[in-house]
């Protein structure tokens, strides 16, 4: 599981937690100094991108600061580890990153509804879902949709019993107050401050995707 | 927000995630040295018990390694801050703890399912729910009830919409690829597994509840 500084800290923690008590998960970055996450939480990863086992059962983006899917020491990494990774997957903003490191290609994926359409810029096809799979492509939609997407991996891995005992260990039955997860089902009054509130995101956003795809050939597999 | 050797990372991330965009959060521990939550992840507060804010809008108690519950100056601090915050809060375990200092006397409250009957020991009354408000004390069920937790005491803070706008960003519209979230809808089957695995957690918990509830008087505010 890739962190990074900024990355959204219930993106990781969700499917960390998820797989954690069932599996070795290790946590990677370029070094293990403290960095901060989205919320001001200060972690460190257990191990660096170096120390990294080249052939790995699941390698797992989360999302976060977007300028990640520019790094070119991670995309150079993901590439790397996702050509032999029996299973590639992300949460949310995760699946930009894997779509810069080449590894969506021809893939259908889902992200974060801010994001989501951004996909396509990386020859992916993105599908508006809580959890997408195609072939050994695993991700999952916004923040939350990390739980989901962590019960699916985990039944893939060691059993549907297992994961559920995990759903009931984690006790995830879950049961909002409010039906507002999605921008239809909070509806045009609450999408008009959400957009608001986002601003001019997408002006960030857009044209960063749009270079990370034009750098995309440097990641991708040489095929003669 | 208390943070402890521990603590059950989740069961803080996720009403982190939900309050922290909207609400200033401190991460608070006796000091801020590293420490190692329930699943490796190494991380530190953001400020120290006694750096605390006497008065307090919400204290929150997540939970974890339950021998939190015998610490005399963390029990001390939830005590005093408690008697004084607007909301005393909790999610999973973090309710017995809420207990053992001597605040859920006389109020209901939720726990994780494995923990839930030990509340009547605090005086407290026991409710199986999602979350539960009695008064200003609100409570939240196992791990992941800590994000339903999150959303009810964000609404109560500042408002439904702002709520409903935290729960379209973290894209909150869950769906699990199981139904198996509490003991009832897991089945017989796999309660069955899951006491395997949970062995004598109780001869563990139950004694070291009762012990707490035999010391409850020391936490208590002084009445003449």
């Amino acid at each position: 599981m890739l962190l990074y500084p900024g990355v959204t800290l219930l993106d990781l923690i969700g499917p960390h937690t998820v797989l954690a008590s069932n599996c070795k998960v290790h946590v990677v970055w370029k070094n293990t100094d403290l960095l901060e996450t989205d919320s001001g939480i200060v972690m460190k990863a257990t191990s660096t991108l170096e120390e990294c086992s080249n052939n790995l059962d699941v390698l797992f983006v989360p999302g976060g600061e977007f300028s990640i899917m520019r790094d070119d020491e991670v995309l150079r990494f993901l590439a790397d580890r996702g050509s032999r990774a029996r299973y590639v997957t992300s949460v949310c903003g995760g699946s930009i990153v894997l779509g810069a490191a080449g590894l969506l290609q021809g893939y259908e994926a889902t992200s974060h509804w801010t994001a989501l359409d951004k996909l396509s810029l990386f020859g992916a096809t993105p599908v508006e879902a809580r959890v997408v799979r195609d072939r050994n492509r695993i991700s999952g939609g916004g923040v939350t949709a990390g739980i989901d997407f962590g019960l699916v991996l985990l039944a893939e891995l060691l059993g549907e019993d297992v994961a559920k005992m995990t759903q009931l260990m984690l006790e995830y039955d879950p049961a909002s107050p409010f039906d507002a997860g999605t921008p239809a089902k909070a509806g045009p009054e609450i999408m008009a401050k959400m957009q608001q509130t986002l601003g001019s995101m997408d002006d960030v956003l857009a044209p960063m995707c749009a270079a990370a795809a034009r750098d995309i050939g440097q990641y991708l597999p040489v095929t003669n």
